[in-house]
């Protein structure tokens, strides 16, 4: 989906790194990372991007997809990749390079010293990551497709309840709407989880019967050309009690008051706050045990982090969930969550699915 | 499922490797080795294990099920795992620890040198992965499950094949009965390839419509307790032609004739070169681009490699495939995989399901 334009203009905002780094080339390991800087999609490939070229290597079962998606040159490597790469350090006759320090095994830094001995090693974390946190137009396209399948495949499973009757039945008829819906795969492990199951965060789906009368709290995220969604929504299957009522009232004004502050500028801890004061004033922020937020894209959890210590000011093209959520041991749980990127006056909400309070 | 006896007879067997590392301690911080040695199945842990201790680290979303799931002392973490480990090696008074080379990133073992100064590091590699070759009959039900239920998703997703017109859908379809049956998730990515699509070993799933009179390759896996199956089938849709009853009888043949060889003691790269001699008679040995096969269990691709170049002996409760393929770029694909158990005499075959040549 990346043209070469976009492409070579994203590394090119490597290039204030390399400065900062004292380093002449980013050796770049992160798979996400090498997708966004070269547009190849395979398994096994690393990056060596210097201020005037861009080497992709990769292994002999791409030698055909590579050049077709990127327009890096690309070297095709028998054995470990960072060997090859290291060879062509030397053959660049680059003195210094900056390696991505938490995403890089020791095994490979080790390579690297091997054979690049030459190098002066510079361990960066997080540098393409942060680039990665304002999408394109054509990014926040791939969201929007995902976010707009999600949405759809949540209704058909929906729709189709009555033939679910395990929490794991609805979680395979959502995956299987999403793959039918033209889905890539599933962003992550979807998340169905009826009464008192609803109040652990990472439910995993059980054979649990879902329950009358109780919380059914669905997470769920769909890949589309490589990017992702991610949604949640909490109703109630029968007859709600009063508690649920007051929990989903109470997070969903929570939800909405966070949505309101996101525009440019404000950063993603007043966020955080404005979500979390709303369920104080409910009594309930102390049932709030995770963050408001995160960024999504090529990977289900990017920057910037909504939560209490992320100083990030937003900026126009981020796209972040917006997601609180409270949890009772002994009830349950209510999350609604929705897709938003910031725009120049605020923010427009990608997530198409109705929020108010649903009795199914 | 790993019982407290089985646990601890486990981590027992990594006190050779210690004496050779000469270590005190091992850290482990691979997931699926540590669900292996503590039983926890969460999704950030390490273990650090000495001759008399093991201490399993872990965050606060896990305070609960840790101690639930394994037999260590459980140590909750607030920060980066590897920093309360640190403090822990200096309690214990370690000087010399063990580490996973392969499976730590740069970014953690530098947390460690920097927080645990007084301990002599020791790469090692591969050392819990080779004690998982050999399944406990545990895991041998656990893997003859997945390999059932795999088996029967097959056959019930071909019972509704006219209902799915593209690979995509058929794909789709796999992964819901194998959900419906009870499946954790899938153990990788189905393939569901039609013509040309299967000569690429790894095809994704596209859009395109399921041929007639074109070869069909399905390679599937579900997770069931944790651990795999993994199954390829290669039929014919309409009317077959003669040259892919060719292909196919070659495979089965070259399949059959590894199978046959697999017992005790004979090196993986024996029952390579059965499969390889077979496909060779027929002219087709260079159109046979893989290996013929790997040990699978908590991940799908484990050691043995079933290659050319891997001279382990096979022994009892080794759990191997054996999958052999030829592949015409211009034509298609025949690859059929079975999942099999070292026994003393042999092997025995888990999968069920028929591999004669099927016309759909």
């Amino acid at each position: 989906m990346s043209d070469t334009t976009e492409l070579s203009s994203r590394r090119e905002r490597l290039i204030p790194i390399l400065k900062e780094a004292r380093a002449q080339a980013f050796l770049i390991t992160a798979l996400p990372n090498v997708r966004y800087l070269s547009g190849f999609t395979g398994s096994n490939a690393a990056l060596l991007i210097t201020h005037s070229r861009a080497l992709l290597f990769t292994d002999p079962r791409y030698a055909t997809q590579a050049p077709q998606e990127s327009d890096c040159e690309v070297k095709i490597a028998k054995g470990p990749l960072v060997k090859d790469l290291s060879t062509w350090t030397k053959r660049l006759r680059l003195t210094s390079a900056a390696f991505e320090q938490n995403r890089i095994s020791f095994e490979a830094y080790s390579q690297l010293q091997e054979h690049a001995p030459h190098l002066r090693l510079r361990a960066v974390a997080g540098s393409v990551e942060k680039l990665r946190m304002t999408k394109s137009p054509d990014e926040i396209n791939a969201i929007r497709a995902a976010v707009q399948l999600n949405s759809t495949a949540l209704q058909q499973a929906l729709d189709r309840l009555k033939s679910s009757t395990r929490e794991a039945d609805l979680a395979a008829e959502i995956e299987y709407r999403m793959r039918r819906l033209g889905a890539e795969g599933t962003a992550f492990d979807t998340i169905v989880a009826s009464g008192r199951h609803s109040a652990l965060p990472h439910a995993h789906p059980t054979d649990a019967i879902i329950g009358r009368d109780q919380l059914l709290l669905i997470d769920m995220g769909a890949k589309v050309a490589g990017y992702s969604s991610d949604m949640t929504r909490t109703y109630v299957v029968g007859k709600p009690a009063r508690k649920a009522r007051r929990m989903y009232g109470a997070v969903l004004e929570s939800q909405l008051a966070a949505i309101d502050t996101v525009k440019p500028g404000v950063t993603c801890a007043a966020v955080d706050k404005a979500a979390r004061d709303v369920l104080r004033k409910h009594g309930m922020d102390k049932l709030f045990v995770h963050s408001t937020g995160h960024g999504l894209g090529l990977e289900i959890h990017e920057f910037p982090r909504i939560g209490r210590k992320d100083k990030t000011k937003l900026e126009v093209g981020m796209t972040i969930t917006i997601e609180p959520g409270v949890y009772d041991e002994e009830f349950g749980g209510v999350r609604i969550e929705d897709t938003v990127v910031v725009t120049g006056n605020g923010c427009e909400i990608l997530t198409p699915t109705d929020k108010s309070f649903t009795v199914l």
